[in-house]
Parts: structure tokens; C-alpha cells; sequence
């Protein structure tokens, strides 16, 4: 395994893997991976000749009140698991690197970002296509690797990935859970011991909503408030927004499409804001 | 010489290209094409295995009070020339093909697109560097030619190539010009005959400004005054602005900088909107 930490080099490397006729499975993170990213670098490897990891927490999709600073970082256990896990290449490009004095360009998908995550974080998603962008255009993956727990993130991708002509195939993988169902995630590791507990009330209230769907309710609103009610019942939790929208352009539904329906939700779990969702 | 229609199409046979480890020169055009877009051709040409053209009115780069619907259009000839001048592939697409239903990505260039043709055309460097983005990934090209004429334009392309990572050198080529001096455009065809005789202007004020910067004069003021001044003396003329800026940076310039000053005009002639510039 080769650490890479300028866009040129991993350019170049890139370059010589493509003349080889090699094929390049890439996996964006920003860091302190876990389980769910393990199952993203494991596919890629599978099905690529090559696997490749970028490791950057991009400033550009943290609003000036978010938790940039204090996003965690341990790169050290992080190559170690890269390398456990068979990746060839991983790219840990310095700030400087990505976002060079004078920088001032732009990728912003429209509509699929005005919704859910969108509305609640308003300059995030540009932050994240802009950078996804970037990185695509440094690796030049054949594929590339994202988890469903970031629902809307990865429908805005395939967007840009259509809209913009990249060449490119995004595949995406299902949410990992802990035992207890919680989605994991990065930000886990803020939560205090009762946070932690309270922090399943997202996956709980995807199951009773599943469960309904599946005693045949399709009203979005009952839905919603069934969820809302059992969230309320933890301690520590404060709801953001519980949405269902379709899958295809995440427009609101009133009543459930079976095999195009979106159910998302985010959580204040004492400070720390988490997200889950199912596909239905 | 190849005619192709479809994106997937340009992609598969630049893929074919780029396995051959054959070099991929790239002219972006609007069609009806002059000797500018044939020195851009043949310089294509002479550092690149492959020369490529693209021929696409792109919507997006005209404001609805524009002239998308009027802009003159010659595939046969221009398909003639290209031949003529040993292009390899023309991409000739149909809007529906660049523009599916739902397309909502845009790619944007901050500041350098605030002032100068930006400021009088506020969507219309939005709709360049969309469709160039797009082009770029459609062709794969090494390196891509665009004339100085469009003095911001190939600025604003360079910026998004940089900072999107995007491997592909930008070369600028010098303005083509008419005997009298006129740059070359598609648009001089709407000039009628008296009109013509007036767009010399543009050039006539830019030949002033360089020889009272000869003469030792650096006021950015009385350069542009001196501009006006000309102009105002064709019939037929009427500026829309004369501006002094850095090349690097496009702020605006109190007193010349050799060689990195931009002196830029747009003038209606008529109704036909001419642009031109020297950069000193």
C-alpha cells in the first residue's frame, strides 16, 4: 500500500494504472473509518483491479457552526485498516492541496439539494459534489463506492455524475448497523453513554414505520407522526426533519410508492446530529 | 473524418483513443466556423495525434433576450472545413443529448466571472463552463484550444480546469483578424454593410490604446477616455464597456502593468454585440 499526498502524484499514478489498463475502484471518505466504510472498500476491491482511498475532511461542506474542528481524525488506525483491508492506494491530500490560494470554482447540483439534509444544511451538498468532483477528476475511478446511509448524498452524486458526462459508475452499498441497529458512523464516537443509548431511536422509528407500511398504512403524515411520537419517548433526542419523499427526485409523497420511496429523518442526539433512513 | 452524435458514443471512441495511447487535441465550437476557429484546428492538429471539434449551439450560455435562436448555422460547411483541415472527429450532439430531462448540475467560476463580459451577461460564463466541463469529460482531450478573442472566457476555463483538477492544459491562441483589423466571429455575418464599416472601431480604439501606451501614457483613465473618444465617432457604435484589468486576477487596473494587463471592449454595432481586447 502506497500513501499519496499530492494531486499530481496521484494524477500520475492514476495515469499509470489507466495505461496499464488496471481498473480503479474508489472509496471518498473523511477519515476515522469504521465498519460501514470497510464494506465500501471490500466491494471496491472485488470488483477492481485496484482500490484506492481518499482520506480529507473537506471544509468546504461544514457550515461555520458545524463541528469541522472536532471532527475526529486518527489516520494512523486508519492506514492501518486500509492496509488490512487490501487497498493499493490511499490519498491524504493536505488542505492547501485541494483548495489552492484563489480557488473559486463550483459544482452545485439544483433541486435534489433544496430538500431534507439540503434544507437543514444549506451550503453542504456544493461543499460535497465540489470536492466528489475533484477527487473524481484526481483518481479517475472506473467506480466508485458510496453507503445509503448518506441517501440524498449519493442520489446528488449519480447526478452530477450524469448531468456532468463523468464517465464513471457510482455504486451504492446498504447502511451498516451495530448490534443495536444504530447506522454507523464517524460522529458516533461524540456521543456520551446515555447519548448513545437514546441515539437508537432513529433506527427504531424506521422500524415502526416499516412495520406500518407492512400492516398496510400508507399515509406519509400517520407515518410521520408514529415516528415522531417514539422518538419524542427517548431522552436526549430532538428531531431536525422525518421526511418521505420519492427516491427518483426526493419530491414530497403523501401516500407510500412501494420500491421508490425514501424515508429519512435526522436527530439532534444531544449535540451530535445524526441521520438514518430506509429504502422502501 | 467521424461524425458523431451521442455522448456514449464520443466516450467509447475516446476510451479506443486513449488505450491506443493516442494524443486527443480538442476545439470546442458554436459551428460556423472562420480562420479563428481553423488556426485553432490546425494547432490541434500539430500537437496532437487526434484533433477533435465540437459543434454545439449551447443553449445555456445565452440569456433569453439573446440571440441563441438567430446565431448562424452551417453544419455542411463547417463539416467541409473540418475535413479540409484535418479534423478527425467531429461531436456534433443534439441538445436533448447534452441537456437530458431533470439536468440540474452546473459548474461555476466565482469572481473572475463578476466583472467585464460577466457583468453585462450575468448567466452566461454558468453556461461555458457547464458545457466545457461536460465536453471535457465527453472527450478526454489532452489539451483543448480556445481563441484570446474571448479574453475572460479562456481565464474563467483555465481557473475551472485548475481548480476542479481537471488534467487537460488549456492553450490560448492569438485573435484572427480581418484585413481591415475586424476579430473574426460568427457574429460579424450579422453586420450589414454600413455596420461593417463601423466595427472597425473596436480594433482602432485597441491599436490607440497601444500606441499612447508606447507614447509613455498610463492612466487606465485616460486610455479609456481616449478609447470612447474614438468610438463615439462611428456611426452605428455604441459601448457597452471599456475596461483595464490584470490578467491574473481581472481587478481592475487604475495604471497599466506590462504584461499582465487585459484592455477589453464590448460595443453594439447595430444590434450585434462585438467583443475585442489586446493584452499588453
Amino acid at each position: 500500500m502506497e500513501i499519496v499526498y499530492s494531486v499530481k502524484d496521484m494524477q500520475h499514478t492514476a495515469d499509470k494504472l489507466k495505461h496499464s489498463s488496471l481498473s480503479i475502484g474508489f472509496v471518498p471518505t473523511m477519515g476515522y473509518l469504521h465498519d460501514g466504510h470497510l464494506a465500501l472498500i471490500k466491494q471496491a476491491k472485488e470488483d477492481n483491479d485496484i482500490a484506492i482511498v481518499s482520506i480529507f475532511v473537506n471544509p468546504m461542506q461544514f457550515s461555520p457552526n458545524e463541528d469541522l474542528d472536532k471532527y475526529p481524525r486518527d489516520f494512523e488506525r486508519d492506514e492501518m485498516l486500509c492496509e488490512q483491508n487490501g487497498v493499493d492506494y490511499i490519498f491524504y491530500p493536505p488542505k492547501k492541496g485541494m483548495y489552492p490560494e484563489g480557488f473559486q470554482t463550483y459544482v452545485s447540483v439544483d433541486k435534489l439539494t433544496k430538500v431534507l439534509e439540503g434544507a437543514s444544511r444549506p451550503t453542504h451538498f456544493r461543499g460535497v459534489t465540489t470536492v466528489v468532483n475533484k477527487l473524481f477528476n484526481i483518481i479517475k475511478p472506473d467506480k466508485a463506492y458510496f453507503g445509503k446511509k448518506d441517501a440524498q448524498q449519493q442520489l446528488v452524486i449519480k447526478r452530477m455524475v450524469k448531468d456532468l458526462n463523468m464517465d464513471i459508475e457510482i455504486v451504492g452499498m446498504p447502511i451498516i448497523r451495530e448490534n443495536d441497529g444504530l447506522a454507523m458512523s464517524s460522529r458516533n464516537k461524540y456521543l456520551n453513554l446515555d447519548e448513545r443509548k437514546s441515539a437508537i431511536c432513529l433506527h427504531r422509528s424506521l422500524d415502526r414505520a416499516e412495520e406500518l407500511i407492512k400492516l398496510g398504512v400508507n399515509s406519509a403524515d400517520r407515518i410521520k407522526n408514529e415516528m415522531r411520537k417514539l422518538i419524542k419517548s427517548y431522552k436526549y433526542a430532538r428531531i431536525d426533519y422525518i421526511s418521505i419523499n420519492r427516491i427518483n427526485d426526493l419530491s414530497e409523497l403523501d401516500t407510500i410508492e412501494k420500491q421508490n420511496t425514501l424515508i429519512s429523518l435526522a436527530v439532534f442526539v444531544g449535540n451530535t446530529r445524526l441521520i438514518d433512513n430506509i429504502w422502501i
